[in-house]
């Protein structure tokens, strides 16, 4: 599928952007092997690929509270109830390799009620989702639902985090027409040789 | 994740299965090298299994008009709105393989309007998708749009009868809890050595 | 309004078709005094034809657990919020019929909540609208909420089935256009003479 | 079903209702040979009773522009969607009577696009329809859509205003609980002797 | 924006006006100062004004149980969700003006849950809601939810009457595209001199 | 009001907070008179605060192909649909002001199809509401659409990424329970004196 186009907007050559943008993007293409799209197509606007991928990182490179793993559950759930291709391809090759379970990301993306996930991941996705979709009715009882499963407060600003900059990042992705990186698809799912 | 149920109702010892079924379940074991849950789960009720997969059959096995492959998009896009993680774990894995295509499964699941397919297919799964969601509007311009590429009459039965079909499938297998054997995920992603 | 036409499709000459759907319908004239249209409109497809009513006949024939009103209005209830015509004339001529109930078709048609029904019948018709609207929520509480009731498992699956195999149903209706017969409008209504 | 109870408030005994209320309700005694539900239980406020009935017959006791069972086709389409059983029965009844057909109020209850009426009959129903449910988007290209089946603009205000009060209409029924007459299920369904 | 259309109706000339829409009509001019749209753009059809207008003073002009101030919220609450521009923004004025507080309108129009009102005005509001969007689900639950915060029946039949009358007002005003007077906006906003 | 809590989550003393963080604060307390309380609640977590006032401004503050206000429409019609209270009464604030239009911000809140806008904004608001709400469904014809509005490419992507921004922030409001400040909600409707 080489050559399919990427974005409906033009994407820049890597030489002509800013050193920032480019050391961002050479860091990630030597940990990954490839450049995910998303660098590339947001990279058409260096301002706010500046905020995207700040913003992006402060919640999805932490390790307190949530685990990495759970981060990328709930961007599983709630980017597959958005339709937002590239989130729930990317995001579920991350979250295979971070949970270590190649089943995971398809079961979460088709229905994380029936996933094997523990009761306490199942309530994190009840309010990430409720958080998606039904922002306006969020409310004390879901916050006490959260609690009595041991998370805290940090712990849901977090989880409610991660699902509102996904709300932005699915549609930013269905706008621009991205286009998940061929690779994404077989990563995490046969074991390293 | 071997052990975990597959259904909320017992699943019968193959060997106590009416003698029709039982062939019927050893012809797909030899040919697929395991035994998809949807047999054993639905087993359970031998005189409704005989109509399902009779029905299944006729539907899905026929190759003039729709390809296989294109019977199966229309599987894995329906029931991913209906959310059916079995129907779109176990199809999506047979669509990589009737499509040769390790991509276009989880494209279509996710959102077939951002899909590696024809325009043709497009329609195809915009009718499809009515079916499935709002039957009750189907009227004469959803046919034409069909036959504006190249459908008949007869085509556009098999794409409304396989959405129609799968409607049935994927409330069963939400009603019984069907888990999608874990072979699916890989089948079809990566080429046979 | 005799010559208005049943189908989109074309509807077969009884004497064309193969021996068994000849008889099936020829029971179901006797039985009647007419041939409802589902028979007519589906017999395009034979085999698809003899699918459906094994199938239908399994979920619908039965006496155990459930009535065979009880059935119907699990028919007429989701068939109704599918907006599919057929269905709802066509089986709510039965439900009156076996609910020897002049009134109780019409009820659960328009809002099953407010019907002449006992407790338990409604939370079967809870349960068989959540199957047939929202399947991907169906959890365990549901179950439970029926046990309550009395019901089994086995007839919870029953419950699940029926409206399972009528989202089904409904589709092909909405599909072909199937028009009701107009004997089915006041089946059921007047005390036979 | 003699006894069960009509509403959830107190029906008021007619000898204690203003005359002007009990004469309303003498009128349509006589005209219908009983007393039509409706006018019992918002008996229970005389002053909105006033205003109700006011409305409803400037609405649909008109004759000019649409006929009078155009009106009730409204109200049925409608109030069905909205699952007032008590609109779609009495109404249903009215319809069957001014139209002089047994199987209209049926037809459009559960699906109006699928039903014995003319395409200029259709157009208004869909107008009426996306005033009952989604008002807000009313812009002047469905009054353009009206205009060229031949509709005048007060045609067009009196298809909204039908489709209007009954989104009152429904709301008092499903809130009081308003059970239909048993006489209006067979009401129009049968040739006078 | 003084010569914008209030109405895609003829709004007609107040001196051709019955005597009684007339006085009607004063009234509301000497008391506010000028004359709300609603009184005028509804004018066109006299019958059906005064209907309107005797509906509309028996709901909203009584002081017993629910104060005058809450007959308002429930009108804000609803009509915003209908979208009715003319309702929010009229009714928004009149609340604030009934509460005696700026805010409270805009708060209540775009998201009740999260206003500066009690808990019981909360619970009103809840049901008020649900009869306007799903008044097919209201039953015994919604009431005693409403008793426990100590509304009486009589309490529970205005607010879901008012939320039912404003279904129907505000399918009224997208019907004709009625417009708020630029009065409106700025009343009960500062404190008078 | 004063006095009632802003934020679910603690507001930090402004004191505490990182240098970049006062000075940006300060900037606006200077320029509004007050400090708008999402600055306060989301100083919670200092770099996300970054990140989000980086990507606010970056598309906010830009005045090339849409102006300023027209930015701040898009802001109040895709957040009123959200319900986020916040972002309605505090972007309302500055679209009055942008738009030295006392009336536009609450037309466009409650319904922006009948707002005193031009043809071209009114298709700019159809295309932010889509991609805020069915962004899955964002396609060519959408494009085109704007373009036939004179919209350049780099418009629409404006037009996308501040509705994009918008969900995320509508639900972080909804999430933390951000309180409007009480000074929105009379600023730009009295002229200034």
């Amino acid at each position: 599928m080489k050559g399919k186009p990427i974005s409906r907007y033009p994407v820049p050559d890597l030489k002509t952007l800013p050193q920032d943008i480019q050391e961002r993007i050479s860091i990630v293409h030597e940990k990954s092997g490839f450049v995910p799209n998303v660098f590339l197509t947001l990279a058409h606007r260096p301002e706010e690929f500046r905020a995207f991928f700040t913003y992006h990182d402060a919640l999805m490179e932490k390790d307190v509270g949530l685990t990495k793993a759970e981060r990328e559950m709930i961007v599983v759930a709630t980017s597959s109830l958005n339709q937002c291709q590239y989130c729930v391809v990317a995001h579920g090759a991350i979250l295979r390799i971070r949970a270590k379970n190649p089943l995971v990301a398809d079961q979460v993306a088709t229905n994380y009620r029936k996933s094997d996930i523990t009761p306490r991941q199942m309530a994190m996705l009840d309010f990430a989702v409720k958080v998606s979709r039904q922002s306006e009715e969020i409310g004390s009882v879901d916050f006490e639902a959260l609690r009595a499963h041991g998370f805290s407060d940090e712990d849901i600003w977090d989880i409610g985090a991660i699902s509102a900059f996904f709300a932005l990042s699915n549609r930013m992705a269905n706008l621009v027409n991205m286009r998940p990186n061929d690779e994404f698809y077989l990563m995490g799912r046969v074991p390293k040789a």
